[in-house]
């Protein structure tokens, strides 16, 4: 079941969860996976920024893949970003034999012009096999790496196996609008466009054109229904409950080790991981943020009964 | 009416009003002095990176200092940031001559460790004079500079008149707390900590210690009650109003030019400021963007009736 | 007489000499333009980065433009890169009546995609009149803007104004190539090639087609005698020539306020300017750069006597 | 064997020798062994940036390590660096077994203040464990981290297994004067500090108390010997030396992957390793590019006969 660019809907991007003491939690791979599933995925990411990625070796990375691709019943998306074609080809491949769908590559933060990041997408299609869809992972808060929406339609027109952009540029929303309209005056074929970034705008991103979710939020079932009710043209709906999470979500959204904390202690909460610990380097919640976090999480339960935890 | 370091209360970052060929608009000056005040600030701050101050020369610059310190009855911090210590002192004593309470300095982006930051506001005093109260910005996310709580401490310490922190970093709580522990330990005497980034975590931000807010939010008025609700220990009232607004304030935090265009929008809309103009190299808002903005404004006046333009 | 596409030689950066207490140093200034003229220098650039443009006021940039101007007989390019398109504009309009040949423009740091920067060039054309010859700069090592050689092909085709290239990518000689390989095959029209960055590459940059020398080395008479050396395919002898200065051509060479303090160090030791004096923020050279420097001149002095000092 | 802080000498960083097809040669691992030791080098350190680290998997790292390491008579140094503790311990402790002398550590680009550099490396340590000497690689240029000489002080004294600095800052003379008098004033104890950066100040950097060369120069001969004679008092004869190479050293030490690809151009040209290969992604050198190569060895072999190639 490879990935297509006519992908729609929810594709959380999961986090790994780890043992006390850092070693891969297997058995919290499969209830995570079991968690996001009956949420009502429409597919799933795995080995991401946010799922530590970098700091995995290649054998825990197949692993994780493995037991997430066997449960799963959903298209399931591997991030394959290497700083060497070799580990990420190894990796790209192996993922695919296992059943991935498709494979996420994020650009390397030491591109600048819009030529290098163009070349290094078409190397690294090369690399992998013209064969594998992939997912342009735009996120230039983390990577350094600013696409313009033009880079982004030579990337889809020059490879073929390019299906999906994960958009989490911000300010973002004109560049959706940008690149759904270089689809409507027939410059760029359909791509789909499933937005990161915590979804802090995930309420206008889905007016802008964009199909869905792909990011990493504590609560998915929310994800879920906010772009099921924009899809079916429920805007007001949509912002009522998009709106009732946002204080906590905004939370969750801050930068780097400090929000992966965040969503890991919540998620622990909610039952879903055994631990919230993160492989260092990384950091530990301090009691004033976990108080933060259980205050905002009750405030959002007044109105999603879901965020009782 | 110099500024001490028992500062409280909120300061709003002023935008500069342009005509919409790009001239100073005094007028608009003069009127959005008067509806800052009418707010209930408790000071003023003019010619920051949000007030366009880079692209003023320096008798623009000083005629809209002149114009807000006659009017405005509260202190006035004017942003006296530059590449060189020359133009920096000739700009800071020219508005404490015209009445200023003091001054706000940002660090140039070249500065990278502890020492560097340090000796730089050292020599940035040596410039504008001991006598000059000063405001360390700290902006990470715009100045690219990253000082730690211990740098804070150490220009605290060997700068008397450093009298208050424009806190902005991002994730930034945990420094907030971090600040405040040297205050309680002996190690850095008491500084005024006023928030900025647009307000996104004004509601926390108060319970970790800072004394208020210092951001140029569209609705002056609504963090006015949020600090005094914060400040009474009503958590709770604080924070639902501060919810109430947080869709559109996060809307109004795009950084850059993006966010300070919506500024400029909404306080055109409210009568505040003539034109909505930024001074190129700017943007224009786009017609979805401004469609965006009245529809989160038309739920934010829901609530709270003073958002309803 | 405006600059034009037809500029060849050596133009070397002018420091700005200031007295020990920092004031601007018109004396120095007058026998500075003086030195410079005696080197067989084809033109002269002032206020640029290493003339410590930013921390300059206004009436001083003017001041200082109207001596050189008034002295050279030669084309004066004046450096007008500024945050805002005001200060650009009135600094561009001021120097060209007082007899400017054209200005020189470096890129604001913010810029990254191609067509921000083919953006920000046009904008500037707009705001300076594209009656204005002007020079683009290419610095990436100092301005964080790296402009591919395409970029540069389609400001100069969109710009009948831009004249001039200041090439210092680092490593640059292929764009050099690049942009020369535009010219033969029509896409783009010729302009003049010179060279920056302290002219650490100058002999292999004329091979590949550069026209001469852009920089502030302390020995104009060096580029302009490899220059012409090169230019009369003297090869050999040009190296030769070259390679005396290089060792201590790198050590001028170094990054920012540490290169700038040597070469005025050097200046001010050959009777140029009076002081060697930055203006703050900048550095004063320890006693151990110092013999490291005169070790080097001596050394240089043996094969070409103009080092001894 | 381990690494302690009496090194000295020269100990080059080797590249990665790749088939034309992107295999690792193990055949030229070997020669290019044979060749550093003919050198009359002091160590040899493997798997840096320049070893095209990052590209490599981990079971290629330790087949490479196995094989120098075997052969090599001389302390061999391991690049462990890595995004995550887990595999960097993992190759630390894996190549210690196999008779490494010590491991080298950079920091990750996301590290700013003092703290943050100061902690990363205590966290390393203990990741590793504190019986493996380790050296401290400073290289802001590459790495975006600025560790001050207070920092470095700090992580020396905190961190007993810190043995030596690869020192490659730039510009960086003043650096080693102020870590070298931290050793005086007697509050830091001796490391070794051997340099890098390609070379280009090696001939002052001896003089400012640096221990010898730590930096992949095609012609390691030259090394040995500036070492050697500076060491003796010789300063004039290793300047002699020294400056001899320089037109061609420059030209290789440009960043990159282009003074890489030179690197290994001429190491080819030397009979060294089979192919001048770079893993993708990398790049292909020019025709002007090896024309220039060849030129400047010509040129240095008039006075430095094994320049002759």
């Amino acid at each position: 079941m490879p990935l297509t660019s006519r992908i729609k809907g929810v594709i959380p991007i999961a986090p790994t969860p780890f043992h006390a003491d850092g070693r891969v939690d297997g058995t919290s791979v499969d209830r995570m996976t079991e968690f996001f599933l009956a949420a009502g995925i429409d597919g799933l990411t795995i080995l991401g920024q946010l799922g530590e990625a970098p700091k995995l070796d290649h054998a825990e990375a197949i692993g994780i893949a493995g037991r997430v691709i066997r449960l799963a019943d959903v298209p399931v998306i591997v991030g394959v970003s290497a700083p060497g074609f070799a580990a990420m080809r190894a990796l790209a491949r192996e993922v695919m034999e296992l059943g991935a769908a498709g494979v996420m590559i994020a650009p390397p933060n030491t591109l600048r012009t819009d030529d290098q990041i163009v070349t290094y997408y078409r190397q690294a299609v090369e690399a992998i096999g013209a064969d594998v869809p992939f997912v342009l992972q735009d996120y230039p808060l983390t990577f350094s790496v600013v696409a313009a929406s033009a880079v982004i339609s030579r990337i889809v027109t020059e490879n073929e196996s390019c299906v999906m952009l994960k958009h989490e540029d911000w300010p973002g929303l004109e560049k959706i609008t940008a690149v759904r309209s270089f689809e409507r005056d027939g410059s760029m074929r359909h791509i789909g466009i499933l937005t990161g970034n915590g979804g802090l705008f995930l309420d206008f991103e889905m007016d802008r054109g964009a199909d869905g979710a792909n990011t990493g939020y504590a609560f998915p079932e929310m994800l879920v229904d906010v772009v099921k009710l924009s899809a079916a043209g429920q805007r007001d709906a949509a912002h009522d409950l998009f709106d009732a999470h946002l204080p906590y979500l905004r939370y969750e959204q801050q930068q780097g080790a400090l929000g992966l904390a965040v969503r890991k202690y919540v998620l622990m909460r909610r039952g879903v991981i055994a631990n919230d610990t993160l492989r260092k380097p990384g950091l530990v919640l301090s009691a004033e943020a976990k108080g933060e976090v259980d205050y905002l999480l009750a405030r959002v339960a007044r109105v999603d009964g879901r965020a009782a935890i």
